[in-house]
């Protein structure tokens, strides 16, 4: 399968070809935030998706300050039904791979209390200082004190794993939040010292992480998201067909829910450039 | 006068045309961090430039977190004599200027208690939402919380007032302080807008400050600091001599000791490539 779905958008509105990937897929990849919700809603069609692909899809998400046991039971108030182990997040994903890899290393995690007990979890011992390894992440709690830790950390020689690099994530009342790229921005400035691993979308590693626990192939398995710098820019990368939705130029409906209506019915709703619509789910 | 200081370096040493400058010079501006003083310590021949230029020299810092009052205090506790109204800061020059051309303005002072106190003397009244003027200086309580703050003031449409653009300076044991680069960093990828303003060297306000105060030409003014990408590229803009000491490579003495020794002296002491001498002055 070649990926369509960005590339043959006819003028004035999705042509028909663009949704076709849809029903050609075995699996899906799903982006969270922008695309099965936003702030506390569930965005209109996500549902009905996942029911629709119910054992054949999995989340990967930037996110870095949630569990996947956590974000399931959120979901599950929303109305949305995703087991944790098909929930892939950027944050714990960076721990995980660290265990792997290097189990024993002293870990310094500039991240939520949750990422902080998933490291402890998987046999870490968190220090403050002298750390082989730095692993930045959200952080609520970050400060001029923190960024001076991280940046002298790095300039002594520990390796700087960050979760992604988003710049911000929507707030409420439309006021942006800033993200772990942002925090990224200060310590590349602070320390002069590149990122070890960025495990986030576009980079390779939660895609991957999708496909293995769905025991998916790239060629049957179709992306879709809001963000054509990390999730069409990624799937791209590893030869997977991907569906935008939300507002951006390159997207094929205003929500999930166009992606699930009958071929005509859906090129005429995504036609109009309005605002995709939002329904707040009863808890389930 | 031709800013031949840092253009005619003989391979091996400083040729003696490097200190020339001092000699034929009528007025110095001169850095503080790594010039004069290190840490909580005086430089080696910083006590006796003041004296042998007094009444003809003026200190203009990056600095963001002090005032002059309590700089000169400080200063005068490491032997060092300089009148308040001759030390140019970026922080309060920031302050000034925007009360000379927005003395109304709605103002957020993201910065020291001492930043804020001269502000509100000035007679701002300091806000934390629907600002005009964000002032970005080096905030040591700066947080995520307030880096958010700034980046939707910034996106409501507030101009930026940023201090200086340094990324750290130098602190205890060899560790980096993140400077308000680092912050500002942070916020430049948080909002994606772009400072209106930036008062630090290299750009040319603070030398301007300091030849007004001065009643100082450029063409017979001195430049002395240690800092190539602020003092030297600041003092050429303005068609300034400059004399680098400390470490850079363009440094014609490790301190400012060695501008003060006869000629010949001086191009043997420094010759070799030797860290800065630093003493400790009794308090005068």
């Amino acid at each position: 399968m070649k990926n369509i779905a960005t590339q043959t958008r006819a003028p004035g509105g999705p042509a028909a070809a663009d949704l076709a990937p849809l029903a050609q897929a075995r699996h899906l990849l799903l982006d969270l935030d922008g695309t099965l919700v936003r702030q506390n809603e569930a965005i209109d069609g996500a549902a009905e998706l996942l029911e629709r692909f119910e054992g054949r899809f999995a989340i990967v998400s930037n996110n870095s300050t949630h569990t996947a046991q956590g974000l399931a039971l959120r979901l599950r108030r929303l109305g949305l039904r995703a087991p944790p182990e098909r929930i892939v997040l950027a944050g714990e994903l960076a721990v995980s791979l660290l265990a792997r890899q290097h189990p024993t290393a002293r870990l310094m995690v500039v991240g939520t209390p949750a990422l902080q007990r998933h490291a402890r979890a998987l046999g870490f011992r968190l220090v403050a200082s002298e750390a082989e390894f730095v692993l930045l992440a959200l952080d609520m709690r970050f400060s001029h004190a923190r960024l001076g830790a991280v940046a002298n950390e790095l300039l002594r020689g520990a390796r700087l794993v960050v979760t992604n690099a988003d710049a911000t994530h929507p707030g409420p009342h439309g006021r942006v939040v800033p993200e772990t790229g942002s925090l990224l921005a200060a310590v590349l400035t602070a320390s002069g010292v590149q990122p070890w691993r960025i495990v986030g979308k576009p980079e390779p590693l939660l895609f991957e992480e999708g496909l293995r626990c769905l025991g998916a192939e790239p060629a049957s398995t179709v992306v879709i998201g809001d963000n054509p710098a990390t999730d069409a820019a990624g799937a791209a990368r590893l030869g997977m067909a991907c569906l935008l939705v939300g507002a951006a130029p390159e997207a094929v409906a205003p929500s999930v829910a166009g992606l699930l209506l009958p071929r005509a019915t859906a090129e005429v709703t995504a036609l109009p450039a309005r605002p995709p619509e939002r329904s707040r789910l009863s808890t389930a």
